[in-house]
């Protein structure tokens, strides 16, 4: 493909490094970038160094932001006694979609898998200890998926929480098992959060 | 999606405005570029400058280039008595992945569709011309598609080229190589049909 112009080639490389981008697709939107005006690619340009530059985590939440709090931790008039557990920001975005929940979120950043090195210390469990320590929360939802680093994070997490006297839930299985929850649909995402358990 | 974290967004919107990429995807992506060190975006967001930047028409053969002459044009050991006529750079691509072709190629950038306003005047009609009158061209292989668009222009190359003594061909029209019969659709069974060979 392309090897005989070498800034397409090199752009198509860029864009097959991508989460999900094949050598096809990634040639098609190099090709795409050439149709462009020369200010609508130094725009698409400039928005690819703004995001790295301007998003950081939320020093709260540990979601992603780009303010100085994320917008939920920003908001005043949610619910600061529920925390629902996720493991990433995409995770977040799927939960607000149903609108239902009002409490707070807390993103680890991904889940318990000490065979493949994630151990807690790499996740942002310290931070949400400390955010109940504070004090005020009631309930944490736990809202990671069926598979086994859900579950282990899950048990992990409200074997910690339970000293605390906190309510510690987990998301109903509404979600199918193997399923990544960014990717359910908002039904079954409002079901699954309607039929919360005690771990 | 994403309307929450501004920079994200936008980000997102920036992929979705490239050819075949839908919301979802365009979100995936964003995601992608905050996993990449700031080091990988910013090569990527130069990636992006430099292929527009660099890359313009081959003066002969209006092919994408980011060196003076293409490739093909830059090659003695091509025949330059053949010139491929194809719509545009892709196409090339295509072809020379077949190995077998030595010849030039020449690129259109579009076909004739004068009801949507690509009227002859939009297309580098006028460079092929100059290019045949300058003489030592024994053939022009159009490799349009069998649509009507690919049709008129291929008609229409024909028209212009016949005065001047010049061999203007066409590729077969058939069924693909690997395609059942009872799925190739009928105009392709047709065109099948009327090109059949003696065995």
């Amino acid at each position: 493909m392309a090897e005989y112009i070498e800034s397409l080639q090199n752009l198509a490389e860029q864009f097959g490094r991508l989460n999900g981008v094949g050598r096809k697709s990634a040639l098609r939107m190099a090709f795409s970038v050439l149709d462009m005006t020369d200010e609508e690619a130094a725009d698409f340009a400039r928005a690819i160094v703004d995001a790295k530059e301007r998003i950081h985590l939320c020093p709260i939440c540990q979601n992603l932001t780009d303010r100085e709090l994320c917008y939920v931790c920003d908001d005043a008039t949610r619910d600061r006694g529920v925390i629902c557990v996720v493991s990433d920001a995409k995770t977040v975005i799927a939960m607000e979609k149903v609108r239902e929940y009002r409490g707070m979120y807390h993103v680890l950043h991904g889940l318990l898998s000490p065979l493949n090195g994630m151990t807690p210390d790499k996740l942002k469990i310290k931070e949400l200890l400390d955010r109940v320590k504070d004090g005020g929360v009631r309930e944490v939802i736990v809202a990671t998926g069926g598979d086994v680093e859900g579950e282990t994070t899950a048990m992990y997490i409200a074997h910690l929480l339970r000293p605390l006297d906190i309510k510690v839930t987990r998301l109903a299985f509404g979600i199918s098992v193997g399923t990544d929850i960014e990717y359910a649909d908002e039904v079954t995402l409002f079901r699954a959060l309607e039929g919360r358990r005690d771990v």
